[in-house]
């Protein structure tokens, strides 16, 4: 990269950071289709604070009736050692990007399995896997079909300016173990938080040179020294995962900086990031405009799980 | 440039023509401010057909009106040897860029030097200058005041959408020998044309590197052999310019490429550029986006003026 590159880079990115504000937007109702309309075209986020205050999910979601509902239906589980589906790792042979172990377990199965490593009930050691139910194939309208009457079947503002209906709608369940890594996606993205809360790590695509993206050889993870069936579904807590290269060979260009750890792998650029950070409790929705990298912990409720909706 | 930065940009480049349509939309009527912002989200060109047919400019503009409002008001007119006002000029020490030499005359001498150059009642020879009326500083509400009446003072759909008053809007006059060269502005562009034809090349932002911008000395045209008061605005009809470098000298980035001569000055990536072209009508309105390239071109109604009007 020559002199003049970097250069024009960082002007860019300062420029951006200038003349943008520092932070989320907050509006304290849904926007009109021409308000939201604004914010695409300018590719800026926002929250509605308690924005699905009133939908049934956020009212009436709770562990009773989601067991009521879905209790031994079928879904599927992202199964890690530290919480850590779809992000890069660092072994011995370098860095990689790790995909979960899959399996399909009954609902109430893979909420005990939450609740109980969130409440401490279980004593943490590395065969306890961290559960994300984290698919992203549209499975409230699939899988989680039963809870799918509980929330609008598009959100009217972005249904009216985008002139389409949702993509995919998608359930999230999990607990404080899982992070989600820092990437992006090429959708426009309303994400609503039901239980508990999660906080938002957001990067402007004006910022991609800062995130150190670099090619990473695909692995998943596989349960080590198991008999055949256990990869067939089994308890689910007593299972050692390690990761295993894809074959046939294959790699994933991926962000391998973090901004909560900004001294590890950073670019040159690293240090010119100014991160935006936001909290959503429940009942709270989130414009993600597509492209904008995210991070995203979270924080459970009383109940020991989080539970989330977004439309793509 | 790396092998994989030019293979980057060309893919870019690639990728837009792929999944945008090779021509500017067309609308037969004004778009809600919802539409426009969809248009203003993609970046995205428009053209409504007659979409300011019904303005009093374009039903009441033509050479006697004109000169009955306007005909002794003093104007700010741009004088070039060849109509480059703004534009690259290939000199025996290299490109500069020219800006025009600025005289005010009186409204009615401006239109007839205009109507007499482009009906051929002058032998066109190196002293007629070329006029253009083409000041963007907000001049139909300064000096063309008196005309401000004929047109909306807003565009509404765009008034609402992007929540502001219009920045500036001018009126340009000039005949067939005025060409404004391939260059971007930072601003959001709807144009209309009120008589005679206006023909856009225009290219989109991710087409930036096949313009071969390049900082040219900048440079102004001004009399020669002329006594000192034919600057203060003389017969303007027997005026010979030739360009001067500014003092103290200063440069301007500009594009060197020109889309009509693309085999002239190309950068690598020059021969990947698709340009659109539309050409208006009287009536007709252009929505041109913010950072787009655009080259323009105009023939004349059978008066021997091209007018028009935008609102940035």
């Amino acid at each position: 990269m020559t002199v003049a590159t970097c250069d024009a880079i960082r002007e860019l990115i300062l420029a951006y950071q200038e003349f943008n504000p520092p932070n989320v937007n907050e509006l304290e109702e849904q926007p009109s289709a021409l308000e939201f309309m604004r914010y695409v075209a300018q590719n800026r986020p926002f929250v509605v604070r308690k924005g699905a205050a009133g939908w049934k999910a956020c009212k009436e979601w709770d562990i009773p009736y989601l067991l009521s509902i879905m209790k031994d239906q079928k879904v599927q589980v992202a199964k890690t050692p530290f919480g850590n589906a779809d992000a890069p790792l660092m072994t011995g042979d370098g860095m990689i990007f790790v995909k979960p172990f899959e399996e399909h377990e009954a609902f109430a199965q893979v909420l005990a399995a939450l609740q109980a490593r969130e409440q401490g009930t279980l004593l943490p050691h590395v065969k306890d896997p961290v559960c994300y139910a984290q698919t992203q194939n549209d499975n409230l309208r699939n899988e989680y079909g039963n809870l799918f009457a509980d929330v609008p079947a598009s959100v009217p503002f972005a249904r009216i300016a985008l002139q389409k209906e949702p993509d995919a709608i998608n359930f999230w369940m999990g607990n404080s173990h899982s992070t989600t890594a820092l990437h992006r996606d090429p959708y426009e993205n309303i994400y609503v938080q039901v239980l508990g809360r999660k906080h938002f790590v957001l990067l402007p695509p004006v910022e991609a040179p800062c995130v150190n993206e670099s090619d990473l050889p695909a692995a998943t993870y596989a349960p080590v020294g198991c008999p055949a069936q256990c990869k067939q579904g089994g308890e689910g807590l007593d299972l050692l995962l390690e990761p295993k290269l894809d074959e046939p060979s294959s790699s994933v260009p991926f962000a391998t900086w973090d901004p909560d750890l900004p001294d590890v792998r950073p670019t040159r650029f690293s240090h010119l990031s100014r991160p935006y950070r936001v909290t959503l409790d429940p009942g709270d929705m989130l414009y993600l405009p597509a492209l904008w990298y995210h991070k995203v912990k979270q924080s459970c409720s009383e109940q020991g799980i989080c539970v989330a909706v977004n439309y793509w």
